[in-house]
């Protein structure tokens, strides 16, 4: 048997919940154009997840009444977040942490029945927005601002960042921007909630898995990461001599080239065409007329694509959401995904453990304390 | 290509760790029964989990120094497992959220360097113990008892738990219990781990990841729950039709079994010895005999073997720790094997990103709302 270096290729499960058929996205049998195009709220997003079929009308009304009524944290949630407001803090941190004490405080989180695990899904599902939100307003110095049950789920979260009326436009993009991230087959942060799912540990450990492996830098970590490029390049002022420099020193080119995509990366140009939406004659502009200077240099120069974290930066960017809270914003919708992927694993589980090739030595004989010194140096 | 169901069989990474090989369970090349009949101490081997090789004198002793110095926990840690000291609540995920929550106030926690991962490295090994001691007293009512810098790390858990002085037999049992549980290659909480690790996440998420993940009754919960049926045979009084009945009802007995092991789990033998050593003559001698009689019954009906959770759950309750932290000190003892494999996936790093088969249906037409009711029916 032959490895393939990070399971490169192979079917760890299977699932009904998204697919990637030659380049193209599709939640449930549902291609993301066709859910984009038709202006599908994130709401009727997360129902198609978790229930595989668009809810009826009545379903869907139901369904975002549940999520608006469970929305508001509590005080000693609130109270763990105003204690987190550090310094040198990653927010994801934040956010992995108060997920998991979500988890200590909800008295049914030991319960695993399908029921007790979809009341849990709904209070994680319709918390990330008040207490990402929640967050970026303690560490400025400011209260809270408490969800309103008129507002959709991208409306409450612009709402709660800033206690401006949301415009129809911010409510767009931030909404389309969901729907895109919402899932995406067994990326890695999916793949090890179904690990973690797969020993029928509850839903708040999984979630918590989630977060953390979402955080790192060649996953959700990277779209943060386009927009600290583009600060680069625009205080450099030559975009060519700056990417240039990068690619000869091998670093990373944010945002660009994806595992699984060859050839389009099928979410990244609703992305573009908000950041233009959302931009054009305002000061924000320049940041897509600089994406679109490196997309074509490095189109040129790599034949690499832009993947979804590219322009989605200026996208967040011009939504007044700070570039170190990109990531969490990604795990606000990514979480539906998550949940999704839990049901499937639990309504037929398999506990995921593989084996690894052992490389080292066998055999070997403990050599008694005294009689080491000679004998060991460090190997590495 | 073919879908090995839960990664049965797979490899997913190479790894000098440890191995499986036979069964029998290496750790870095030495034989568990090498490690054990040797008397090596936990601190020992962490450092061969984690340099692949044994220290000398020196070394060991700067090492378990290292150590000692990082157990006590801060006052803000102390407070918030105050926080969390609540009913119907497993304290896997007090240990999850605290564990998270030592990344939050770490300063260093995002800085990925070699040396400073692996002083999060140490700061987590080290305060797993003063944690789940802490806890334990916390919810009982008592103020929890700082580490003391002259017992080794079994030798100071025995001791914050009660505040007496642990005797030597006890130290000896902890200590064989934490070495035998230090790694098993590729169990689910440490391929979580390293599937976290592959995104290049912070130290704290991989660990918070195995916690999660280890907390399933498929994987380190199981313990707990061996000590669970051991009671309810107990008090049903005829073990025979009390595990005739669970058989005859298709429910799983703890404590039996092993993906991997086919003819025996090299760890058992050694709890088996440390349960009778425990318990002879005291109170607790009843768990011993009850689970003998177990064994012998299970062995004939169903031709299982017991894994290690069989006779830790005995052990474990001879050393005075409730039933419901067992799996708290499995997570203990094999932090240390999650953290070695970290350090190996960073020093290789392959994003862990499989593939999943898609079975459901494709290219669906988005329906407008209104025509939606009598076209769906719930599908579950």
């Amino acid at each position: 048997m032959t490895i393939e270096f990070g399971l490169r290729g192979t079917f760890a499960c299977e699932t009904r919940i998204s697919s990637i058929i030659d380049d193209e996205l599709a939640y449930a049998g549902y291609s993301i154009e066709e859910l984009v195009d038709n202006n599908a709220s994130f709401e009727e997003t997360i129902f198609l997840l978790w229930h595989l079929r668009l809810p009826n009308e009545d379903e869907l009304l139901a369904f975002t009444e549940m999520l608006n009524q469970n929305m508001a944290i509590s005080d000693v949630i609130e109270a763990s977040l105003k204690i987190q407001c550090r310094q040198n803090l990653h927010p994801m941190s934040v956010l992995r942490s108060t997920v998991s004490l979500l988890g200590v405080f909800d008295r049914q989180a030991e319960v695993s029945t399908p029921e007790a695990t979809y009341e849990q899904a709904i209070n994680i599902q319709s918390k990330m927005p008040t207490i990402i939100a929640a967050f970026s307003r303690l560490r400025r110095g400011l209260d809270p601002i408490s969800p309103r049950s008129d507002l959709s789920f991208a409306g409450n979260f612009i709402y709660m960042l800033e206690g401006n009326e949301p415009t129809d436009v911010q409510i767009e993009a931030l909404n389309k921007g969901l729907v895109l991230h919402a899932d995406h087959e067994l990326n890695a942060s999916t793949f090890a909630t179904r690990v973690c799912a797969s020993t029928l540990s509850d839903l708040y450990s999984c979630i918590t898995t989630g977060i953390g492996t979402l955080k790192g830098s060649l996953h959700g970590g990277a779209n943060e990461r386009v927009f600290e490029m583009l600060e680069g390049i625009a205080e450099n002022g030559d975009t060519e001599a700056y990417l240039q420099k990068r690619l000869d020193s091998k670093e990373k080119i944010m945002g660009f080239g994806h595992r699984v995509y060859k050839t389009v990366d099928p979410r990244q140009k609703y992305l573009k065409e908000m950041a233009y939406e959302l931009t054009k004659g305002t000061d924000d502009e320049k940041w897509y007329t600089l994406s679109l200077e490196v997309e074509a240099f490095i189109r040129e120069k790599k034949g690499l694509i832009p993947n979804v974290d590219f322009y989605s930066a200026t996208v967040y960017h011009s939504l007044d959401i700070e570039s170190d809270l990109f990531t969490l914003i990604f795990a606000m919708s990514r979480v539906s995904g998550w949940i999704a992927h839990v049901f499937e694993q639990q309504n037929e589980n398999n506990l995921m453990r593989p084996r690894s090739k052992y490389m080292g030595p066998t055999s070997l004989t403990y050599v008694p304390m005294a009689d080491r010194q000679v004998i060991y140096k460090e190997v590495n």
